[in-house]
């Protein structure tokens, strides 16, 4: 199969990474409007050919969409215009619910299959594609129902060729659950990452004193603004929902320090420790 | 060498484990109040015998605090009113500031030697001691020019052994900075898993999308009550200054959102991602 990436980052990298390790791939095209990201993805053999968007959605049987979130809709309709009936569409944002909405109506539809595998790392850009990376993590389908057969058949066979367990959601629901659990950890890292810039104003100091679970809870502070401005925008609603939520907890436990209320504090810790239950 | 350590869990347990590889302690005297982890101890090999800590006081060249927070300062005080001019007193708290000012105007001083390893990991009590703990990791000293010269030089050759580079910081220096860079890190983690099991109540769904970066900022959240309620108690002052920072980090992101402010939230993604070059 000739496949199209469009963004050679972190995931579209690294998904062109395991289409070609599991021989999906005969020849991948990538479009990278970053000159400098262009020739690092062929450098690291992330792409045969950079090439227009267009040219390439005329060329591949089946199409990636990689890129930020916020430019995902209209590249979905433009690649839809353009495709026959065998050929696939499918992306691998964070975001549904607007996606799903601008193509719902347009004739080929049927092409399209809207996919989030729950893979990332905190790095971007070419140089941060991973080989071996969505294997064992969930892909997040959003109304497959609405995909024609082959079109599904075709992305389900590449993400159970990866190792990637298959989870069906409405596009809502997924970007309430992912904010909920995805979108919200960024944000806390971020504000993490600023309140201790802010405080330690001795940078010696961080670097001396990390080791007591500093770097788990910051790591995502080094995720791009690229990516993920989109995303706090384009998930709005149910962004502040789940911050404003984030923010009360940490005004409870503000409260129980103030009064040194223990048992409240223990409890709520107690509470905070069955998340490790559900993740490994 | 015979060692005394009160309280064999990640740390007090970690420590044992690399005094022994490194051919440092001969014996190991554990106090342990907690039967079920004594027990544990022992069949892990963390310590030879379980005694009563005035016993094991009594007996041993270096005497290690290992226990929570809240219960140090009078341990290292019971401790220093038994030993003779020749044994060693060292702790290997997280708080300093009251440990030090409970120690200062005792007789044996110089026989103490107050020390912060950094490290450490969210699990707890015996089964949580790791071989290779403290490698790489810096440990804190804290008003080493207080102790005795053979003391300080026998803790600092202990460290030296473990591959732990030595930082020297005053006890309030210490309790400032353990909170702007580790104690707000629990408090966040503890909130965001609070956040998360608030808000999703689909258990499954945590587990199906938590590839997202979750698991590591919530990584921090498993850790126990027993450890961490002290912390945040004794170091209250310092804590509730950097944890309000933070509270008013997070208020300027919802506020960014809020506002559709691209510009804004992408300036303080940069400002964040300079963590980067602190650490690695």
């Amino acid at each position: 199969m000739k496949v199209l990436i469009a963004g050679l980052g972190l995931i579209g990298g690294s998904l062109a990474l395991a289409l070609r390790d599991r021989g999906l791939a005969q020849e991948i095209l990538g479009v990278e409007r970053n000159e400098e990201h262009a020739a690092e993805a062929l450098r690291l053999g992330l792409a045969d050919r950079i090439v227009p968007f267009d040219e390439g959605v005329t060329e591949a049987g089946l199409i990636v969409l990689a890129t930020p979130v916020d430019t995902i809709p209209l590249l979905a309709v433009k690649a839809l215009n353009r495709v026959n009936a065998r050929q696939v569409v499918m992306d691998v944002g964070s975001i549904k619910g607007e996606l799903c909405e601008v193509i719902s109506m347009h004739a080929n539809r049927g092409r399209f299959v809207a996919a989030h595998p729950m893979w990332g790392t905190e790095y971007s850009g070419p140089q941060a594609a991973r080989r071996g990376a969505f294997a064992g993590r969930s892909v997040v389908l959003c109304e497959p129902e609405r995909s024609d057969d082959d079109a599904l058949r075709c992305v389900e066979g590449i993400f159970r060729a990866l190792e990637a367990p298959i989870v069906r959601m409405d596009p809502e629901e997924h970007d309430l659950h992912a904010a909920y659990v995805s979108h919200i950890s960024h944000i806390t890292s971020f504000a993490l990452a600023n309140t201790v810039l802010e405080k330690e104003r001795e940078e010696r100091h961080i670097f001396d004193l990390a080791g007591g679970g500093f770097e788990s809870t910051v790591r995502l502070a080094k995720s791009s603004a690229a990516t993920w401005v989109p995303i706090f925008l384009r998930n709005k609603f149910n962004v502040l929902d789940v911050l404003r939520e984030h923010i009360h907890q940490l005004q409870l436990l503000r409260r129980m320090i103030e009064r040194d209320d223990s048992e409240g504090l223990a409890e709520a810790i107690r509470r905070a420790n069955t998340i490790q239950k559900i993740i490994r």
